[in-house]
């Protein structure tokens, strides 16, 4: 049997064909068209799918189940998507929508709770039972595993890592509260950072990398000058990595999965930051001398969004 | 069939039997003695357990189970206590041992993990699939309960919410790192802001509470102060409850569960504490329009020990 994954993200709809032991067989897109009511919306995606299936050469028969992962709050139970900014969605039952055209097992969850699945079948995770993935973008995002289940809570509005307090009265949240660690995990506060301390230190290499334009500051550029040493570079890894181990430290107290899989844009500076993870979180955990949560960098990539999709249940 | 409870602490080991429903049908209790090597302390539990069994008119046939709550890390798997420091304990083979005199099958926990379990199934959280224990006291401890079933963790170091940090640089704790949760909710960070700011204001009903001996003043003084309508009490306890409010959205935000249940000492303020939550909470988490973990005060007070303890399965 054959399952189907949508990654339903704000610019485009990512499907894709899975097999059960997640290796995407046949992909296909379509984009996002939020001017759309919803009901036009899923209908284009359904349609999408129809036709990688014939592409594909496979038949309805084929497929066992249908799995969407949206970047907001969707109830597993009812199908139902709560609520979703980037394509202007609030209650939408989406599963009974999307099986006017399918007539399908639907599954629906948030974008990174899937991308976590993904990892804990078919990526670094699998064969753990419990694990914690961790989108470090823009905003930080994370899916919860555990006992080889999804937890994304009673209310499915938890697994929301990147809104969990790192600093009382800390830095202002778009969430309207302060502190979250979002602002200080994310490649936006890595880009906080160098905004803020370049105009001090405009021999820095970053200055450079960006040509003078602070805006145009990302954090590759700021973690490419830590890794030839420039001195602002170095103090911003160093503290980047210093708050992002005081938020490990605190899964590792708090939810102690086998193992925490780091995704998302910043963990593609891989090994450079893997490895000053592993130095710095293990000074922060409580039990110091007792086995403790692996940190893995995340494997699928983007194709995590469709895999995961594909394997809910 | 009953069960046997024993909450074991750094000064008194008390044992209940218990009926399915969580009722204690007897009691009894033996002093702690870390002078003795653990064998010699397990024989004394096992036979302190054994007399009361025989003081109730029950036979060893009555006994379905035997659960121990330690203030320590346990693995519930083997049976052994790795870590309690109260004890003096390291790599206890607690069920093996305890098995040598009373030949039951024989569970252990970590003790904030067990009164968490006694709230989900005899106390305030009975009937809900999803609950976080809060224990408010000189430190802070927590049990967590999904899907019905405990979670302390893949390495069993988990559930140590005193330990998520609440603030980066924060205030130092004594498990070495600093900005830990406890360091904010404790009864002990209500008494360390009271002493800090007491001296600058000694017309405060605090000061005369404690008798102008600031190191005689405890959470309650401040608590009181704070009803009475004392300035500096109502200071301390806003920020003290701004201070839970956001450990208590991070709990909501990430773990969603059904009850948030709070205990130990410092929930003994009741209504005057739950109400200011009640308020606070709401204003801190993500989705403010959905629906959210419930906050409530725990039940079952000092019996929480017993009662999970024997409900350890």
């Amino acid at each position: 049997m054959i399952r189907i994954g949508l990654d339903i993200g704000g610019t485009g709809i990512q499907t894709g064909i899975v097999d059960d032991s997640g290796h995407i067989l046949e992909r296909s897109a379509v984009v996002t068209r939020t001017d759309l009511p919803f009901s036009e919306q899923i209908a284009q995606m359904a349609d999408c799918c129809l036709k990688m299936l014939e592409h594909g050469g496979y038949s309805l028969l084929d497929v066992a189940s249908i799995g969407a992962g949206v970047p907001g709050v969707a109830d597993p139970k009812t199908g139902e998507v709560i609520f979703c900014t980037n394509l202007g969605w609030h209650h939408v039952p989406f599963r009974e929508e999307f099986r006017k055209h399918i007539d399908k097992p639907v599954f629906i969850d948030n974008d990174a709770t899937v991308a976590g699945l993904a990892e804990s079948v078919a990526g670094v995770s699998a064969g753990t039972s419990s694990s914690v993935f961790i989108t470090l973008g823009t905003g930080v995002g994370s899916g919860i595993i555990l006992n080889g289940r999804i937890w994304s809570g009673a209310h499915g509005v938890g697994s929301e890592l990147g809104h969990a307090i790192l600093e009382l009265d800390g830095e202002p949240c778009s969430c309207g509260n302060r502190g979250c660690l979002e602002r200080y995990c994310s490649a936006t506060a890595i880009i906080r950072m160098a905004r803020e301390q370049v105009v001090r230190h405009p021999e820095s290499s970053i200055m450079t990398a960006c040509k003078g334009d602070i805006q145009a500051i990302n954090a590759k550029m700021v973690f490419d000058a830590a890794r030839e040493g420039d001195p602002l570079g170095v103090k911003i890894f160093r503290r980047y990595v210093f708050c992002l181990a005081q938020a490990l430290a605190s899964v590792c107290n708090v939810l102690d999965p086998e193992v925490i899989v780091l995704g998302g844009g910043v963990s593609k500076a891989g090994s450079f930051l893997l490895d000053a993870l592993r130095v710095e979180v293990p000074k922060y955990i409580l039990y110091k001398d007792l086995p403790s949560s692996r940190i893995e960098l995340a494997r699928l990539g983007p194709d995590a969004g469709i895999i995961g999709a594909a394997m809910l249940s």
